[in-house]
């Protein structure tokens, strides 16, 4: 399904209070997103909330069974469950859905789409797409370009993921928790399973029967069918880490062809999403509080790996709201009105 | 070399006044290290401080060549300049070093100890002993009992090192970024490469021509050492989180024999070092805040990985300043007073 081609379109963004669905916002403006009517929709908790868009107020509306009436696209940010009981009627009443959650990304008829890696795959849509997980995007952007040369037979990836990735109220709470220890008073923990600042805790979703988190089976099938390949198979290990925004990913890659430090960095210099950033000696490579804020995937720390004989190294970091939800999201929307 | 047999030992720490040094004096007193005299050594802008040990007040003495006079053993962390300048006087004096730097650990005449690994090794010294890197010791605590049982082929390792395995200025620099973020003052920037504070840096120690760092290089050349083989290869990515106190590390090994995740909580559990803390369903799992404090080696999150046949997956978080350090040096101290 492609939304029929117009001057401007009617959006919806659903989710639109969250930390992805402000990102959403923000995203849409800085791109000019061709927008006629925008609205924003939410649980009724957050219902009559006023916000922003290019400068104009705009009330946060119920989402409801009949909120797609007139919609063209509609960016669904609000989780899993809500995606499984709205989206279908988004799809009913003729929008095309660009869902954010996991609700639907393994689904046959549904597909996965990073823009720099399957284009093609967002037009052979039946009103769904759906975006990948965060982490998985930031890494499988510099991963296309060395797959396409050098064809990956597996990935080791570990992971360094920020409070957001859990969501506006999780950022709050390590904001909070650096608070509370800076003036002695008590450190509450409720957004995740244990105190982050200080911290690292090797526990993203829930634990799979195999020992994997969800997170982390996420990275190994998402990765599979995005590259259209069952051979691929990626060993990931997901971590917060006390860090506010973007997620870093130690990888390593084994390949089928021999791809040397200097060809990979001329693949990825040369790839849309990347930022090689790779000195070294100047002190430069990928961190979180240089991604942050960017649409660019920043990679670097780029080194012939010493352990297996075809194998790449690096360290890429990426910000999980923009390029790890919004951006991706929105630029399968500029795919689907190209 | 071996001290002579007798009830206590006359001790010098070397670097009393660092992070390690501190914690040196911890654990000589909750081991009940049987010291006659001990002497607290320092460069001349520390000598005249005054320490307690025991509830006795030492004063901090300047390192000298002539420090070591009725010596038995010495424990050296004051870098590794220092170590190579001092030592060999210690040892002239008649004095076992157990040294916590770099300087002498890849010397073919120095043995390199872990006493859960290769106590063996710690008596045929020729005076001094060296101390392996805290990232490596922690590592190889549980590598040991699976290497015994499966042999180890290959080791990808990426890591989560606290700022304090920076030295006491790093930590203290953390508390003062995490303060300054928290009363809206401008974070300053001195020990590390970048801001720590909500960032990781997979930076630490300086960068080699493979493009490798000397820290990563230390986790492939020490395990070797350790584990008297030339086989085993490590890949490392070693990057600094903003965590207080304990290293974490995403460890896989691929193994000539069938490692199942049973067999190894099996063998981890009967292994001295090693605290198996396993139950993710009860949101167990290693974490630097548990460790903190501890001298057991938390390991936990142990899958069968799902990208290498005979692959086993695990997360170990450990006190880098008591195992990584001082621990593991007293216990070398142990074994040649035995």
């Amino acid at each position: 399904m492609i939304p029929q081609k117009k001057m401007a379109y009617n959006v919806a963004v659903v989710g639109a209070t969250g930390a992805v669905g402000k990102t959403f916002l923000d995203i849409l403006s800085e791109r000019k997103f061709p927008i006629d009517n925008l609205k924003l929709l939410a649980s009724s908790k957050s219902a009559g909330k006023k916000m922003q868009y290019n400068g104009k107020e705009y009330t946060v509306e119920e989402l409801t069974h009949d909120s797609f009436k007139n919609i063209d696209i509609a960016l669904f940010s609000a989780g899993a469950s809500r995606s499984k009981e709205f989206a279908p009627s988004a799809v009913k009443a003729g929008a095309v859905v660009v869902d954010n959650s996991s609700a639907f990304r393994m689904d046959n008829d549904v597909p996965l789409v990073v823009p720099e890696v399957n284009p093609e795959d967002a037009l052979k849509n039946n009103g769904i797409i759906a975006n990948p997980n965060c982490t998985t995007i930031i890494m499988l952007v510099p991963l296309k370009p060395l797959h396409d040369y050098a064809k990956i037979k597996r990935v080791v990836v570990s992971s360094y993921q920020s409070a957001s990735g859990a969501g506006a109220a999780a950022t709050m709470e390590l904001m909070e928790q650096t608070k509370a220890w800076s003036t002695g008073e008590p450190i509450e923990v409720k957004a995740f399973a244990h105190q982050l600042l200080f911290n690292v805790i090797p526990h993203i979703d829930v634990f799979t029967e195999n020992g994997y988190t969800k997170e982390e089976m996420k990275m190994y099938n998402e990765t599979r069918k995005m590259l259209h390949s069952d051979e691929i198979k990626v060993s990931a290990t997901c971590v917060r880490v006390p860090v506010l925004t973007a997620h870093s990913e130690s990888v390593l890659i084994e390949t089928e062809k021999k791809l040397t430090p200097e060809k990979a960095r001329e693949l990825l210099s040369n790839a849309s999403g990347v930022k090689l950033y790779d000195n070294p000696d100047e002190k430069q490579y990928p961190m979180p509080l240089l991604a942050s804020g960017q649409d660019l995937c920043y990679v670097g720390r780029i080194r012939e790996d010493i352990a297996y004989d075809n194998g790449l190294s690096f360290f890429v970091s990426g910000d999980q709201l923009r390029k790890g939800a919004a951006t991706n999201a929105v630029q399968i929307a500029e795919l689907l009105i190209k």
